[in-house]
């Protein structure tokens, strides 16, 4: 079984993100265990802590590392990813060479309520991800649109076309990861 | 006299943006005031609080809403700009409606010890302030290589060819400005 | 009047943003004039020629230089602007020194029958035109989706929510226009 | 031995990238085969031609398509990847359904006699080539500042620091493209 975290890009409890998110471990993912890594706390980056990094980042950054695989389920705000993501992302690569994106199998996706499904948002983070080593998969986009009957209360697509095509992106993230990991495998024997 | 808003992208009280950001007031400047909003308590941003602002947001708010001008001094963090500071834009646009970037003279300059001096975070900049409508001007672009003699203790820019472009680009930031604010006057005569 | 150079990003003689193109000039627009300069004959961009610059080449820079306003209406190519635009605006700012975009206002816009509409080009756009000190307006976003029935045979938008749409995105787009030139009539005064 | 189709994004004979484009098969590659697909007879793309392609193209795409993994050497024009390039870009992923870059192992890298190397081009190029699903290595960023002598007329770096850089850079997407290909050979088995 593959470990994948699962990185929300929103404060927001009623996140439509959050139930994509949730709605994702819903999908069937027999070599995946999807977790939810605790976000809620990370304060804001300062450098003056590089060497004494807190310790909600430094649990963090631990369940990054320890992670096969990282899925990023992002709105998109102000035609870019949030600063909350991001600010994430930034503590993740700090102190120099402690980068724990680097070489990790990587895959974003995302739900706004708007025409453009976060579409620029998950351009920039492909521009910021490869730049900082990370494992970029060019996986079918996601960008949906929400409505508010997108997921139900359980945490289920409603559609069964939208649960089609998320069942065949969360298929095609793991038959990826597991081809990154056996080559990392090669390495060593 | 114009008031112009300089924000600094780092919480890092020795940051080098900061100093570059001092530096500026030490510059000519007869039309413009510079002032630097307090941002170091700014939480990250939640949706869920976009009907009741807290009060380190509403008062960030007006400072930039007051401003006739913003000035961006920022580091770049993986290839764009930092959380920190996309989390301050966030905050400026919201909630819906009350985005108080909009029409405001802006411009961006950074430093960095690497060699690119934050070209990508600016572009990332680009994108993001023109589709929520600032002004974004193109000038001089500014990408400063950090050294430790770069800018002394009284916040001078010890060489001269440095001054001289920094002056240049505050000179036209000035002239732009104002000939933006003289055309929203000619809405109202 | 204001004369305005309306650039298509497609050569496709049956484009859907040449369509999109056409339908400005059939709204209404007392104050500007459109024209649509000749590009499908501008070769690739080669530096050898940058000091004996192609006659085409030469008449393209002209029709910009004197235009007073840009509308860039562009397809989206594999998440960025197309080659054959960006050909454009490169010559365009070649030799060094001779950039028709600078001080240059200009706003984009485009259709796809795809759901993001050409979202990420524009935002690639943005950052690449305000590099070179183009004025570029943060006006409405258009994204389009485009349909077969968008825009009939007479270049009209046959539903009044879109039509209603582009016109707001035009008469702002010249306002601003308008204000910008004002602006710059107030330096020689 | 694996074979690397190596892409200059510029037309100029005497350009800076053909250079060192020109250098890395210079360095140590004991793996690898370098090759230079011709693309100065490569025309603008136009969508017409999508079930017809040209000759020209028809060759390119099946080169990219052979070979085991790409470089990309590019300047910057006008913050962002020449037009040049990007219909090179464009024309490999057309008609739909016949993406040769797809799957396909690539870095990119670039010198510019400005001081930010190439890096904004760089920027764009992640967030194109990931969307349409190339393997793109985060590999060392190599933002080579241009100068006369840092290449000489055998393609050979002339400072051993430029050239234990360049190396570590070939070595790196050697193995890299190894492991991709084995991991490739994975699904066979």
């Amino acid at each position: 079984m593959l470990k994948i975290a699962v990185i929300i890009g929103s404060l927001r409890k009623e996140s439509f993100n959050r139930k994509l998110a949730m709605a994702l471990d819903k999908l069937s993912h027999p070599t995946l265990t999807l977790f939810y890594p605790k976000v809620d706390d990370i304060p804001l980056y300062n450098q003056e802590f590089d060497n004494n990094l807190p310790n909600e980042v430094v649990r963090f950054k631990k369940e990054i590392a320890d992670a096969d695989g990282v899925l990023i389920v992002t709105p998109e705000y102000n035609r870019s990813i949030p600063g909350f993501l991001k600010n994430l992302i930034d503590w993740g690569t700090r102190p120099y060479g402690q980068n724990v994106w680097a070489r990790k199998p990587l895959a974003a996706l995302g739900t706004s309520p708007g025409v453009i499904g976060t579409a620029v948002a998950q351009s920039h983070l492909r521009s910021i991800m490869v730049a900082i080593d990370a494992v970029m998969f060019g996986l079918p986009e996601i960008y949906l649109v929400y409505k508010d009957d997108l997921i139900n209360d359980q945490f289920e697509f409603t559609q069964e076309s939208t649960r089609k095509l998320m069942q065949s992106f969360l298929d095609q993230f793991a038959k990826r990861t597991e081809d990154y990991s056996y080559s990392l495998q090669s390495d060593i024997g």
